[in-house]
């Protein structure tokens, strides 16, 4: 199966003309993971893609296309890593999995259009090339040596060890996912532009305050707000930084 | 075949991980109701759903989860009702089917995953719940009593016997739903927050008024602009009041 | 296979509607196009299908619903065209289809329900429609003679012959989408609103100015910005007029 990620959003063909090439080639079975990645910003697909992408089927074939730089030099790229294949731009967007197997993809064999536009390399390269790779017709990757990667995303794991956290996300509810494991609840207090954030309970229904923190989906902290969007309330947007003190 | 309606929007990647949740027990036949029921509403959800429902397939198993109460006390039930499975939270979701069966889902039995989440129990209760009951493997359902219900939905089917309507829903292009139906259509005048709405027509492009009724396809009277949201134009929101007077 | 083009948007339990008449009728093969075609502009919806309809497999019929006229007298109608079919409101939406054979739709039919709704034709009319075409039942076809059309849109494919050009659409990144063809980039000056964009770069990557044109993937030069959005910055809507200058 094919999983998608982009920040297309849904409101333009972009997505249809995706599944279009996919379709084409024969492959039904496509998944929409979000298409509303943060416009531009790899790093934020990374988050997201790195978060679902083992609750796939082993052999999923993921194609994402968060690309500020379509067009320029940039390579695009397959890296096959753990068992699954992810296909787009190398601009970080896979930095997660940089230890896999590199290729770059050939766009002079066959399975391209023969023209391909210079502004929308996922219907034209990518989607055929995760086609391609689907379907085991993979003359078109020649092996590279290495992935461009973004600032690694350093999960805070131990309170003794990294005192920083950021900002990963911000769900369609408002809720502010950090980089701060949940095995660090009840342990740490976090700081969000002056914002202090003191309180935890194991659920949404069971807080009072304004702002506390819950155990998120991802196993990572989640500042939520009683009434409202947390995000709101903190002024927080993806990259905010998060300063994570022991209680 | 499984019906999905939730609050969860469509920009996160949660809608992915309940699919992803049905495919690995082998479903791929899955519809989007909505996923923008107004956030922790499950009287808006129920709504939705009850409009629906009898549109699908007998047999078709509804994953439905608002739930402003995730990780509470409150149970996670399936109902079978009409020939259909409701599955999701009992907090007055379903509660238009709660002269059906009832049954608790018992999350220690194996479908379940080790670790449940505290946060998304959509994931990690109801849709293996859902998937279970699709596949009739039905052994964690515990027959138990009772749903929890919201205020009931009154529909105004008699001007004589009721002269309170509400607001049900406003769709996307701001047309007010109220809970009046089509057959008054004509002989009744409606207020909203002060605004007199005693014109009607039979479709949209007949109306002059800035503001008219027409019968809606959900068999409710809808409150509908000549141009720009009715909505807006009424300061209406889910819930408002509509008084239902005689013409 | 069916593709899908309405201005219903996705909050709404109206697309679900249309999928369950398919599915009531075996398809299961739905493509979604877009569903945020600009509300009640048959010439957008023109436009979006026009530009991706060729993509589809050989024999898809297209169900468009962009349908302010809902309930007159307009009537529904289906067209065959250059190996496609498209079903939908007779108000402009398939234009471009105009040389094809023309079929209005006879709602007597048994295909279609005994209560058609005034508010939902494309439920209740439409996909019904659409799905007998599909399925090769086409009885309540009547071949008729023309469709409405609206204003043509007139790509400026050669500078010498046209100097007027139009926003045909903004995408979710805010680029302006022009009647002005990718082989015309370089030789053009275009002016929206007042404001002059004269630089044109192959990619959005290359340029540096606040706004200049790439060539688009809908084979039309687009308007876009370094930071920002350049809709937002032209104050340009669909529709606004660009003036077009030799450079």
């Amino acid at each position: 199966m094919i999983g998608l990620l982009t920040d297309f959003g849904i409101k333009d063909t972009y997505v249809a003309e995706l599944k279009l090439v996919l379709l084409s080639h024969g492959i039904e079975q496509v998944l929409d993971i979000s298409h509303h990645v943060k416009a531009g910003n790899p790093r934020h697909g990374q988050f997201l893609l790195q978060s679902v992408y083992k609750r796939f089927p082993a052999g999923t074939v993921f194609l994402g296309v968060v690309d500020p730089g379509v067009g320029t030099e940039r390579a695009p790229v397959a890296v096959r890593f753990n068992g699954y294949w992810f296909v787009g731009p190398d601009n970080g967007l896979f930095s997660f999995a940089a230890s896999g197997d590199v290729f770059h993809i050939d766009t002079e064999k066959p399975i391209f259009p023969n023209r391909v536009s210079e502004t929308f390399h996922g219907r034209d390269i990518f989607a055929p090339a995760a086609a391609g790779i689907h379907n085991n017709l993979t003359r078109f990757l020649k092996k590279a040596e290495g992935l461009s990667v973004v600032a690694p995303i350093r999960f805070v794991e131990e309170i003794t060890s990294l005192f920083c956290s950021e900002v990963l996300h911000i769900d369609g509810f408002g809720n502010v996912v950090t980089s701060v494991r949940n095995a660090l609840l009840g342990r740490v207090i976090l700081e969000v532009n002056g914002t202090i954030i003191a309180n935890s309970h194991s659920t949404f229904a069971k807080g009072n305050e304004a702002l506390f923190m819950v155990p998120g989906s991802k196993e990572l902290i989640e500042i939520v707000a009683r009434e409202g969007r947390a995000s709101d309330m903190l002024s927080a947007v993806i990259g905010t930084e998060v300063e994570v003190r022991i209680k």
